[in-house]
């Protein structure tokens, strides 16, 4: 069960008797998870808990604290909602990088000693990278037309997400990334906005823009910029379904040369994935862009990859494609097969986190940046792309572990960020577009 | 001297022995000056000190070096560039509010749960001021083409000023401000480029772009946005000038309804500051917007503000004012009025750290936003401005400190940036452009 609803329970337990454990049981009967839990205070009677508890909605928390308050010895004190807690004042602040305490630091820091920089950097552009903070920061665009699940909700909705992709280059990768939603449904409009103002930056991340706008907004920057455009829905998760791909194949002992791949969906995950899946090699790679011709195209093929609706793909196809089928069905919140009619699956993958092998663009982008950036590049490759999946891959094969329900790494992995920045940064050099080398 | 140039210089003393003092000495009477001073590591027998020496230039920071080398004992290790070390990498850096640890977070943080973050904002957009990082960022833009004392070096080059700026509002403010140079010069194009990406923002804070295009910068963006709009070189500038002239007027036992001002110059700062002296009830302001005008015009005047260019005011100008006179010169890196010219002037104040009186926007503009954001202003107001300057005027006259070389407080007074917000968040709630009241 995702858990789309969670309540933080600040209550008082009775020192010494076991009210805790029947709490858990309780919450756990009510179908519920309970998911951190700090002390808060204690004193010779009583120590006072927050337990972050999570349901599958609102009215579902509310019935798992119901029957919290019905256990003798707790006593709820307070009910939050742990989701809108988690984001009240944003997730992100700025920070100086050295305090700035006497008027010796501020004339280093500001006039008259900022004067020399700015002119250091207007007489070669290059030492801003070194200068300033271009070098470690990323700006995460979307105009909020295409979020997960939930469509167009506009610019300022979509800051959440946005802050949601940022913090996890900060905390994934220690990238200073920058939350950009832009007001416009124009890709022209955006490309041409995004470029204005991308001198302090040294890439751009773009994010849930919906197809076809989000390709041309890629296309036009990629044509303007000398920093890497890395469209996260697009390369982001086509090399995070790449990893799962090459792992399912070795689980089920076949390798990609020997494989057809049917990809559903013309969106930016299925588009870049059916380039990346070419370029890996795969015997055939076939492309369905309606349902009609999906359910046509799935027949006989090892591996089916889509990012669909509910339901596009079922148990017929399953039945008619190859022996041992690898399915990787990212449509969210709904996988495009349902997880009951999965059996037959060999290795069966899904963007959810409550189901194994979840697979989503987060595996990529925090080392993918990370590797960019450590390289200064001018440009994302499709040699670093195809470098980001196999060293998500090997994260796995390396420990010795792929299995039928693990294939891909978990994104708290620490070996996983460190791994796909050092193949991104290697390929990025071998390609041409580093401008420095990377750093042992 | 402003410091122009400065050294980290890194050396071994022998312990024991006076050999620092004679250090020190040495600097003195080298015509630099000790900044600040940090020991890197001590043996039974030395000392390693990281010492910040101030000089005029390079050459002058290379000849005081070279005295210290010839100090026995002193042994130097290594020399480094102040400014250049102080702005490597940047001077900020974008962090979590809160960690991401596990899956828990995460679920919270990002999906499943942020959707329900985007629908609520999507739902109600206010709520994105409590929802989101937009309740304390600021957007700090330039197109760096009228960069102080450097003119136009572009938007790349102009990113350490910005930065600076950034910098003072997180650590006098508590601000979260990011710089956004914009590359164009077409006051319009920057209008638009900072109107589209400024949902994320609570306020945009403009900085160091030429007359008159900042004018036309400055108005389009208060007719499109609802966020306030303060131009640092006009208001910032106009705010702490009228603090200084009032306490100037203050010690000359005269007040502002009863004296004639001349300002000269039609830049942001001469501009606003015309505005400003005229609503807080000057007897007469005088636009001197030629060299020419202006010697007729500071004829029989009680205060002179400019900011202009080296020698545009000189003795018989001074001799030509009425009894008193009071000078806020403000050109730079050089003030209008040479300060060996200055004599029979009561108060004169300059933008320059190494004299008394430095008048500049930054005694402003931190506890400006911070008043604008903790009300969630809508706008920023001419009464918002007005109380900035008393509150800044009277932070030194609660002191009871008020003398003519001491008609504004410095930077680093703790009690600036409070004064200055509580009276700006005040002024902003009875012109009925604050969105909520402020806090106690």
């Amino acid at each position: 069960m995702p858990s789309n609803a969670s309540v933080i329970v600040r209550a008082e337990f009775p020192v010494g008797a076991d009210v805790l454990s029947s709490a858990m049981t309780a919450v756990t009967m009510a179908g519920g998870e309970v998911g951190g839990m700090d002390t808060v205070r204690s004193t010779r009677e009583t120590i006072t808990r927050d337990v972050v508890i999570h349901g599958s909605d609102d009215a579902h928390c509310e019935e798992i604290v119901g029957t919290l308050r019905g256990i003798t010895g707790i006593e709820v004190l307070e009910v939050t909602n742990g989701i809108f807690r988690a984001h009240e004042g944003g997730m992100l602040t700025m920070r100086t990088r050295a305090p700035v305490r006497s008027r010796d630091d501020l004339s280093m820091a500001y006039t008259p000693g900022v004067a020399r920089v700015c002119m250091a950097i207007h007489d070669d552009p290059e030492r801003a990278w070194d200068l300033t903070i271009k070098g470690n920061s990323v700006m995460v665009v979307s105009d909020g037309s295409s979020l997960v699940g939930q469509g167009d909700l506009g610019p300022l909705a979509a800051l959440p997400v946005l802050e949601g992709l940022a913090l996890f280059m900060r905390e994934l990768a220690d990238i200073d990334a920058f939350p950009l939603p832009v007001d416009s449904s124009d890709p022209a409009v955006i490309a041409d906005t995004v470029a204005k103002i991308s001198s302090v930056f040294a890439g751009v991340h773009l994010a849930d823009i919906s197809e076809p706008g989000c390709f041309a907004v890629e296309a036009a920057l990629r044509d303007t910029l000398d920093i890497p455009v890395l469209h996260g829905d697009a390369e982001g998760t086509a090399a995070a379904l790449l990893a799962g791909v090459l792992n399912g194949l070795q689980v089920t002992g076949r390798i990609i040369e020997d494989v057809t791949i049917c990809v559903a969906g013309t969106g930016p995950g299925a588009t870049a994935f059916r380039t990346l899946a070419d370029a890996a090699g795969a015997s055939e790679v076939r492309a369905a862009e309606t349902a009609e011709a999906m359910h046509d195209l799935v027949k006989g093929a090892d591996v089916y990859v889509g990012v669909s609706s509910p339901g596009s793909l079922d148990r017929d196809d399953i039945a008619a494609m190859a022996a041992e089928p690898i399915v990787f069905a990212l449509g969210m919140p709904d996988p495009d097969l349902d997880p009951g009619d999965a059996e037959g699956v060999a290795v069966f993958g899904t963007g959810r986190p409550d189901l194994p092998n979840q697979v989503n663009s987060t595996l990529a982008f925090p080392g993918m940046w990370r590797g960019l950036l450590d390289v200064r590049a001018s440009a994302l490759t499709e040699q670093a792309v195809m470098a980001a999946a196999c060293a998500i891959a090997n994260v796995v094969a390396e420990e010795g572990a792929v299995a039928a329900d693990y294939v891909v790494p978990s994104v708290f992995n620490k070996k996983l960020a460190p791994a796909v920045a050092a193949a991104v940064a290697d390929a990025s050099q071998r390609a041409g577009v580093a401008r420095v080398a990377p750093t042992a």
